[in-house]
C-alpha cells in the first residue's frame, strides 16, 4: 500500500496510483484527524469519494503517532493525552475515539489503537504496553460501529519474541478479520524484524490477510512473505522520491548524480510505468535537479511501480512454485541498504 | 501558450497538459541555457524529445529575462553582459549567442533578441532601444542556421505609440513568418497594454501570427483579440495554482478561503478538467492549505484548461460572427483584477 497521509499520495493523482496497479493505499488517521478534521471526510462521503480513490484504503490508528510525533503526551489505562503540533490545542486520544474517526472517515480496513513501546525498552515495559494494547483492543471491538469495515488486531511485543507469540495467540483467539505485526520500525535494527515476523506471523492464522505494518523495501517485503505476510505499507517509495532517489531492479539510484546528466535512457527499459516510457535518466536529472515539481511525481510513479511489481513478481513465482529460487538473493540475512530507517512509518 | 520555463509547466504532465487542450508551449531560453544547458537538450534531441512534448513549442530569446533579472549587466551594441544568478560566472548575451541557443534548444518558434527598455523610460531611451532591437533582428536572421524553426520579430517601442507604429512598419518590411509585441508588462499600466496593442497589431500581416507576449488574463486577451492578437503566453494559469488561485467562468477564487472547507461541488460543474470531473471544492481547499502537491497539480490543469476554453470560446464566436455581442463585457475598458501585475514575463 503506498501512502496517502492527508489523503493524498503525495505528488500522485488517483488515475497515476491506478496506472501504477495500486490495490490498496493507506492514510493516516491521526494526520486527517488534525487537518481537514473527519468531520469534513465523512460530509464529502467518506475518504474514498473526498480523495476519489475507487480502491481499497486502510486507516491506521493513529497510535504509532502519536507515540513517536507528538509531544507532552500523558498515556493512562484510558488513552493518551498529546498537543496537536498544528495548534497546541490538547487531545485526548483513546480507543473508542480513534474508531469514532477511522468510522467517520470510512476506510475499508481500521487498525486497532495500540500502544507502541520505544525500542530498546525493559521487557517490564514492552509487557505492560502489550498487555494495555489487548486491552485497548477489546475496547475497540466494542466502540466498532460499521459492519462494513474490517477491524484488524496488532501484534505488539517489542523485540521479545515470546510476548509478540503470547500477543499473537491471545488475539487469535479473538477471530479478527485481520492481523497486522506492529511497531518493528521505531528504531530496532533490520533484523530484528525477521526475527519478529518470523516468530510470529506463523502463527497468524493463514487464511486471514497478515500485515507487517510501516515496511516496504525489496528484501524486508521479499523475507517477510516467505514467513507467510500478505499485506505492506511504506512511505518510501514516495519519500525517496521526494530526496531524488529512485528504485531500479533492487538497487537505489541517486538520480541527481553527475552521471545521469547526459543518459538518455529510460531509468528501467523493462519497467512499464509513466517515467518509464516517456522519459529519460537525463531529463529526471534535470528535473530533480531544478527542484520541478514534476520530477517528484515522476519518481514516485516510478518508485511505486517498481516496488508493486516486485510483489506481483514474488506472487506469481509463489504460483509457480518457484519463488524460493527466484527471489533466493532477497531471502538471504544479509543486511539491506540502511533504507528502511529513515522512519518509514512517518508520514509520506 | 502555457508556460513551461525549464522545459516543464511546473506540476503537469505533457499527457496532462494535452488533456487540457493545450496547442503550443513556450520555454524560456534564458533559464535552459543556465540549466541543464542547450547542449543537454540537444543532445536529447531537442526540447520536444528532451520533456516529451510533440506539440509545438517556442523559446522567447532571452531577452527579457537578462533585461529584468540579471544583475550587473553592460549594455553595448554588441550585446549584453550579466552575472548568472545560479553561479555568478559572466555570461555574454548577443543576437548571435541567443538564435545560437535557440537552434540548439530547437522549438518550432524561435524570438528574435531584443532591448526591453525599463517603464518609466525617455522617448530618447527608448528610441534608442528600439532601434537597437532592430539592428539586432537582422543579425538574429543572419545567424539564423535552421530553416525547420520560423524566426519572429518583436515590436518594441515602450509606451510611445508612434514609435511602436514605426517599428512595425520597418519590422513588416523584413518579411518575417510571424510578429510579436514585445515589452508591454514590465511595469505599465495594464490600460496601457491596450493602446499598444490596438496602435500595432493592425499595422502587422494579417495572414500571418501575431503574437502578444506575455500576456494571458481574460479580458487583456480578447480585447487583443478584437485587435487581431493570434497567440499569447502567460504563467498566470500555474502561478496562481502555486497560491491557490483559481479561474472560474472569469472570476479568481481563492481557494484557500474557509467558504469551501465544505463545499462538496466541483470547481466549475461546466469544466471538462480532471480538477473539475474528479475532485470538490472542499478537497482542494483541504490539499492547498496542507501545501499538497496534488493540490499545485490540479489547479494548474484546471487554470489551463479555464483559459484556453475561454480563447476557443472566443475562436467559435468568430466563426459565428458573435465575438463582440458575446464577449461585450471582456471588450470594454474597465480596469481588470489586477492579476496581470505580478510580472508575468518571469518563470512560471
Amino acid at each position: 500500500m503506498p501512502v496517502g497521509t492527508l489523503a493524498t499520495v503525495k505528488g500522485v493523482t488517483p488515475r497515476q496510483l491506478k496506472d501504477a496497479d495500486s490495490q490498496m493505499i493507506l492514510s493516516n488517521t491521526y494526520h486527517l484527524h488534525l487537518v481537514p478534521g473527519e468531520d469534513i471526510v465523512k460530509k464529502a462521503g467518506g475518504l474514498h469519494a473526498f480523495m476519489n480513490w475507487q480502491g481499497p484504503i486502510l486507516t491506521d490508528s493513529g497510535g504509532f503517532q502519536v507515540f513517536s510525533l507528538s509531544e507532552l503526551r500523558t498515556i493512562s489505562e484510558e488513552g493518551v493525552t498529546f498537543k496537536s503540533p498544528r495548534d497546541g490545542r490538547v487531545i485526548n486520544m483513546t480507543p473508542e475515539h480513534s474508531i469514532g474517526i477511522q468510522n467517520a472517515l470510512g476506510a475499508d480496513v481500521i487498525m486497532a489503537f495500540d500502544e507502541c513501546p520505544p525500542y530498546p525498552a525493559s521487557r517490564e515495559a514492552v509487557q505492560a504496553a502489550t498487555d494495555r494494547t489487548y486491552r485497548w483492543l477489546k475496547r475497540c471491538i466494542v466502540a466498532h460501529q460499521r459492519s462494513d469495515q474490517a477491524l484488524f488486531g496488532i501484534v505488539q511485543g517489542g523485540t521479545y519474541l515470546d510476548l509478540r507469540q503470547a500477543a499473537a495467540r491471545q488475539l487469535v483467539e479473538l477471530d479478527l478479520p485481520g492481523y497486522a505485526i506492529g511497531g518493528v520500525s521505531v528504531g530496532e535494527p533490520a533484523e530484528f524484524i525477521h526475527s519478529i515476523v518470523d516468530a510470529t506471523a506463523p502463527l497468524l492464522p493463514k487464511d486471514k490477510p497478515r500485515y507487517l505494518m510501516g515496511v516496504g523495501t525489496y528484501r524486508e517485503m521479499a523475507r517477510a512473505i516467505a514467513a507467510g505476510i500478505d499485506l505492506f505499507d511504506c512511505v518510501i517509495p514516495t519519500r525517496l522520491a521526494r530526496h531524488g532517489a529512485v528504485l531500479v531492479q533492487g538497487e537505489r539510484w541517486n538520480i541527481k548524480n553527475a552521471q545521469y546528466r547526459e543518459d538518455f535512457r529510460p531509468l528501467d527499459d523493462t519497467c512499464p510505468c509513466y517515467a518509464c516510457t516517456d522519459f529519460s535518466r537525463a531529463y529526471l536529472n534535470h528535473l530533480i535537479r531544478a527542484k520541478e515539481l514534476l520530477g517528484y511525481t515522476l519518481l514516485s510513479i516510478h518508485n511505486i511501480t517498481e516496488l508493486i511489481r516486485f510483489t506481483k513478481h514474488i506472487r506469481q513465482s509463489i504460483l509457480n512454485d518457484t519463488f524460493t529460487t527466484e527471489f533466493a538473493e532477497w531471502l538471504t540475512p544479509t543486511e539491506p541498504p540502511n533504507i528502511l530507517h529513515e522512519s518509514p512509518h512517518d508520514p509520506a
